[in-house]
């Protein structure tokens, strides 16, 4: 099985309740992952702000695959996927959502995609993993 | 940290090409899983067609959290992100995309959100390691 693609899924615990829910800081930070990591949107990402105690959710459709943001500040939680077909370096993930989101705990996995060998790469295998 | 969901994570090799490149028919299969998993779309899916040997991507906001498809028909590669943040039960990744999309191998990955304890549960322990 060809290998299409890495995936970086990154869950931030103990965020600032009121950050989660600030979608413009939330599209600040996609639209700076989009620069730095030089991605290429194929289309306006789409936001949806939940009632009630519910968060933000965007998604952006990359010509490399795609970027999704969901926030939970009910449980002070935000994740994030990043799905990408061509190779990307690493982006700093946990410094960036302590400094943006006020993240306690960052935990980030990256895994490959199509590809059945070493699918899954533990935190604890050399991805990112930061505790405050 | 509190646990925020449950992702599945698909990758099926050896489609058929042309079912890679029918938007149509990818449409009418993420139609099928939100009828079957009681999803609920948050905004109308996004589609993108690529340009030569290009696939198709598809992404769809749900309350539930998100489902998107990407598609590489010169690998004959399709993969499903499905993220759900309610329980919701297994759907029958394997078979349906051997139906549908012609799929020779499907690896069905499924990871727990938000959790930073035992972050990773795979289908069958180590499952998906696989030698070649």
């Amino acid at each position: 099985m060809a290998l299409v693609g890495m995936e970086w899924i990154i869950d931030a615990a103990e965020c600032d309740e009121g950050a989660l829910r600030d979608r413009d800081r939330l599209r600040s930070l996609l639209d700076r992952i989009v620069k730095d990591l030089d991605l290429h949107p194929a289309a306006p990402a789409q936001w949806r702000s939940f009632p009630g105690p519910g968060g933000v959710t965007g998604l952006l459709l990359l010509t490399e695959s795609h970027l999704a943001v969901h926030t939970f500040p009910e449980y002070r939680l935000a994740t994030f996927n990043l799905y990408c077909c061509r190779e990307r370096p690493e982006w700093p993930w946990a410094d960036e959502l302590v400094r943006n989101l006020g993240a306690g705990h960052v935990n980030v996995r990256r895994i490959t995609r199509g590809c059945a060998e070493a699918d899954v790469a533990l935190p604890e295998q050399g991805a990112a993993r930061r505790e405050r």
